[in-house]
C-alpha cells in the first residue's frame, strides 16, 4: 500500500488522545486490511473485571476504520455491530484484525475479529463506512 | 424501582475507571429505563474533532446495561449495534436514553437514542443482553 | 410527497412476485415514512406456527426501502438488522412502520417497528440504504 | 452429529411451505455448522432483477437456525443482521454457510456467508439465537 497513507494513519492513531488511553497501536496495515494491538490496563476493565465492551468496540471501530482509509479516502462509520462471544478476562493484550468485504463508490464494509492473548476468538463485528471525498494524502 | 438496585448501579458507574474517563453519570433510572449524561472533554474526540464513535457506543452500552440490570439481575452484552446519524461536533454533553423492548427469561433487548446539547438525535442503537442468574442485590 | 413517486412505488410493490407472495400492501406513504400491511397466510409461517422471521425481515426491508425511495432516488439495502421481540402467533396481519433517522448524500437510515393485530410490538429493526443516482421518476 | 437430529431438521426444511417457496435444501450439516442451497426462480427477485434481500436474509436465518439446532435444542432468532455486499444477479443458485462462534447455556451466535454460482461472496451476516429447553429429538 501507499507509504504516505500508512504514515498519516499511524500518526493519527499515535496522536489521538482517546486511542492513547486505549493503548492502541497499528501492527499491520495493507490495502483493505488492518491489524491492531491493545495492551490492557486497569482503566479499561468493566465492573466484572474483564475488558469493557465499549473498549473492545472502540478498538474494532478504529482498526476497521484504518482498513477503510487504506485505499486513500477518509471514512466515517455509518453502522457498527459487535458480538461478544467470550469475556476477555486476564489477558495482557487484545489483537484485532479487520478484513474488507465490500469497497464500493461510497460505502465500504469490514469484518473484524478480536482475540485474547491465548489466541481465543472473543468478539466478531461488522462495520459499514461512508467514504468521504476527502483524501488521506 | 428498588432503591437498593439503584444504589448499587449508581456506585458501579461512579467507581468504574473507564466510566469515570467517559465522564458518565446516571441521570434517571426506572424499571426497564435508564438515562445517562456524558460531559465531553478533549480526550473523547476523534481525529476529526467530533466525539469518538467508540465513546458514543460505550455510553450507549453502559446506559442500556443499566436499564438491563434495573429489574434485579446482572447482565452482559451479547450483541450491540449502533447507527451514527450525525457527527457530535461542538457539544458540551451527550444524553443517552435506553428503553426496554424485550425482557425475557434470559434475553433482554434495549433501544437507545443519543442526543447532543441542541437535542438533536445523533445516534440510535440496539443492545441485546444475556441475563445472569447473579442478582444485583 | 410527490404523487408520481408514490404511483411508481405502489406499482412496484403490487407487481413484484415476491411481494405478492408476502401479501404486502403499502398503506401510508410520506416523505421519509412508509407504513405497510401484510395479511398472513399459511405459507408464511415457520415450523413453530408463527410468522417466519424471514418473512418479517422481508416486510421490514421492503417498507423501509419504500421510505428510502420517498425522496425520489432509488435505494439498495447495505445493512439490515432486526430484533425479534415476541413471536407473531395467531395474527391476521402484521403492520410495519418505517421512520427516517438519517438522509444523507448517499446513505439513509430507517428504523422500523412491526406490530401484530393486537397492536403489540413484535419486532424492531434498523436498515441502512445506499442512495443511487437513479431517479424514481 | 446425531443422525436423528439431522433427520428431523431435514424434514422440517422440506415440509415447511415458506422454505419450499424459497427452493431451499440443506446440503451439509454438522455440529455447529450448516450449508444450504437455494435454487433461484423468478418469484424470488426484487424489482431490479436480482435476488430479493428478504429472500437472502431468510435463507441466512434458516441455515443459521439449522446450525443452532444441530446440538439438539430448538432455537429462535433474537437478532439477525445482514450486510449486502454485491447484488445477486443472474445466478442459478445461492449457497449459504453458517459457522458457530458461540454456543452458551441459552445464547448461540452464528456467522453466515452467502455465495453466488461464481463463488463470489455476496452477503455476510450474524445471527443470535435463544436456545429453548425443548429438545429436537
Amino acid at each position: 500500500m501507499d507509504q504516505a497513507i500508512r504514515d498519516v494513519m499511524e500518526k493519527l492513531v499515535k496522536e489521538n488522545a482517546y486511542m492513547q488511553d486505549l493503548n492502541l497501536s497499528l501492527e499491520e496495515y495493507e490495502d483493505g486490511y488492518a491489524k491492531g494491538k491493545m495492551v490492557i490496563h486497569d482503566r479499561l476493565l468493566n465492573p466484572y473485571g474483564s475488558v469493557h465492551g465499549g473498549v473492545l468496540y472502540s478498538m474494532a471501530d478504529i482498526v476497521a476504520g484504518c482498513a477503510a482509509c487504506s485505499r486513500g479516502r477518509f471514512s466515517s462509520t455509518v453502522h457498527g455491530g459487535i458480538n461478544f462471544l467470550k469475556p476477555a478476562f486476564h489477558t495482557e493484550y487484545v489483537i484485532c484484525e479487520a478484513n474488507e468485504v465490500r469497497y464500493g463508490k461510497t460505502v465500504a464494509v469490514y469484518e473484524v475479529k478480536l482475540f485474547d492473548d491465548k489466541e481465543q476468538l472473543i468478539d466478531t463485528g461488522t462495520f459499514t463506512f461512508y467514504l468521504m471525498d476527502r483524501k488521506v494524502v
